[in-house]
């Protein structure tokens, strides 16, 4: 009995694995489950003999109780997986499930989500758009992952439709004018990565990474320009950001990753000690972003001046714990050209060169119904390719709007 | 049999009924309790029969499964208990274990921390400390209360021990010289007051506040002014505040504190349709800071300009859920006077004016070893005292530090 054919191509090969969480239309409630292709393998129906790992874990709407066994345990039932999956073991066969049979669901009950900024060509943008007359880079920026932290209940998972915000917004006759409440006018994307943190901990050296996060998802950061613009100084982002974050379902182990790891671009200056590796944690990971399916971003997320390995020492530096279940993503990734730029303010220098679409029309930002796909692979060209799906999501208008 | 006898100045006699979550010390795992002067009421103890409540709601390590019941059952239950202990029910009494007997717990599992800044006299003093050449207050800070989203995980209960935490701080040679890393040298707190919700929904409206929110706790806000000066442009505060944030055990419903609602103080220019209120949302809650047993702050939450209705109407109004579970606290709680003032920062004037203790130190800001002690009650003068207890936290050294 073969296990489905898998075409070289697709993300969810032999090679990835990742892990989600599904409820089956059949019943029987949500559980953890990993993607082979367009099934999925029912770890429950697996059976512990077969995985030699504590069901239980495995049982529940979220993956945050696998976690819990911590990484040796990860790795183990990772490996165990790949030889069951190697040798077509009938045993996988019976626990496949058709993708289309189930509902899928966030596979994470997150803790803590924070947001970080660390693709210096982004930043670099956001810096010539918004503060034309200086520097566009802060004095801080070179000497530590900046970041923030966003909201974790409205983390949702690709597909989930987004509403448009509503706030307020600067006025229209200059910066002392009074605001306007109503729908935003510049809602815009953001393409991101995220790292799911499956042990816990605090003032973790960049170098053990591999101890702590789990795996990665895409993201999407949806932001509303206007409504941030206007509440932001001097506490941050706030509602711009926290009406809706997506993420893709299938989290990629970073065991999967691993071969893809490559050296960051050079630091200068050299960072705190507390922000120093010896290993190499940038990520040879291609990114899209499609608008209304028409590609409109390819970049890589090697680009990334500052890794998620520092991101992670940076955040437990200060003796914060962070916690089974935590997220924390990039910030926008953008590459040097204009066709690697990862938000819509970049793409149209906020709004000064409105993007063309194939239908006719353009955009200067998002439109009630517009569609945004964001897709990232690793591999290919002869490699194995470990992909992660799409992170997607349509904007409904705002209530009353 | 008579009830202990409660003398008429304790925080919690029968007309507050704070609920917490203690383990008792003979074992049987953690559990909702309310507390009644120096002992709590064991709700499990006590039993289904007596409460009329789904007594599952009851068990475990948080009060959020009681939150789940929904607020006509939440008033159900303490008007059931407010009339068990008014007749001093012998089932109260074989259900009361002395505090000394439990150790006192984080009382909820909170889901997202939003931490506002909606005090004028502290924004101003702020303002002034901080942009002495500038308009102390932003444009938008009468037009919005302005707030960040805050670490959920690293809130502590009362009496936890905070480290003192180590970042990139400011460099000494001006601000484009490079920051150095060690332990804050500029540790603060701040007295704040908390509240947590219940029922989650999004745009929830001003008026609608006691259908959300279940009751209040003390907040101690610590913050390391060196790191935040760093980090915070332009995405806010992230280290200098993510290492801890301390609150009070006991969550003081908010039917107890609604005696005690007031009408805040005058909001000119008039806010947005959605932060406006009918019903009176400000509170009469008297407020002290203690360090090391000396008291260095006294003021009123009836002086904060933006109420807790007005921050949970903003934080939901651009579609964002809240959840049950979710924690927003004010900001630091400043009045007009300076023994008014909430923070170190604004009584030393950073540092400035040092503050003399009693035992011949002065302060700039805190040293290891101090315990920094928040209070807060409404009511005694004649009135029935509803208290909150202590909210307490003891600075130990950075390691290595």
């Amino acid at each position: 009995m073969a296990l489905p054919q898998i075409p070289s191509g697709d993300d969810f090969g032999p090679d990835n694995l990742a892990f989600g969480v599904v409820a089956p239309r059949t019943g029987g409630g949500p559980r953890v489950v990993v993607r082979l292709g367009d099934h999925v393998i029912d770890l429950d129906a697996l059976g512990a003999d077969a995985l030699d790992v504590d069901i239980a874990a495995l049982r529940g709407a979220a993956m945050n109780a696998l976690f819990a066994l911590g990484p040796d345990r990860w790795r183990a039932l990772r490996a165990r997986l790949r030889g069951l999956v190697r040798i077509a073991d009938p045993r996988v066969h019976r626990a496949l499930i058709p993708l289309d049979d189930v509902d899928v669901l966030l596979p994470v009950e997150i803790g803590d989500y924070v947001d970080f900024y660390s693709s210096l060509h982004h930043a670099t943008n956001l810096g010539r758009i918004l503060r034309p007359d200086t520097d566009p880079l802060l004095p801080n920026w070179r000497h530590l992952p900046v970041g923030y932290t966003g909201r974790a209940g409205t983390v949702v998972v690709s597909g989930t439709p987004v509403t448009r915000p509503s706030g307020l917004r600067p006025g229209t006759d200059g910066p002392a004018s009074d605001p306007t409440f109503g729908p935003s006018t510049l809602l815009d994307y953001e393409l991101e990565v995220g790292f799911v943190v499956g042990t816990g901990g605090a003032r973790i050296a960049p170098d053990d990474a591999d101890r702590h996060v789990f795996g990665a998802v895409l993201v999407n950061d949806w932001s509303a320009r206007d409504i941030q613009a206007y509440e932001y100084q001097p506490l941050g982002p706030h509602l711009g950001k926290s009406f809706a974050t997506t993420i893709s379902p299938w989290v990629v182990p970073l065991d999967a990753l691993a071969p893809y790891l490559v050296a960051p671009p050079e630091q200068v200056p050299e960072p705190a000690p507390y922000l120093r590796a010896a290993r190499p944690w940038g990520l040879d990971l291609e990114l899209r972003v499609e608008l209304n399916g028409h590609e409109v971003c390819a970049t890589n997320f090697r680009n990334l001046y500052w890794t998620f390995a520092q991101q992670l020492a940076h955040l437990t530096v200060n003796g914060a714990t962070s916690r089974p279940g935590d997220l924390f993503a990039s910030g926008t990734v953008s590459g040097p050209e204009p066709s690697e730029r990862g938000s819509l303010i970049e793409l149209t220098w906020r709004g000064a060169t409105p993007l063309p679409l194939p239908d006719g029309t353009t955009r200067a930002f998002l439109a009630d119904g517009d569609t945004v796909t964001l897709r990232g692979w690793c591999g290919g060209s002869g490699r194995p390719r470990v992909g992660f799906g799409t992170c997607t999501g349509t904007i409904i208008p705002a209530p009353g709007g």
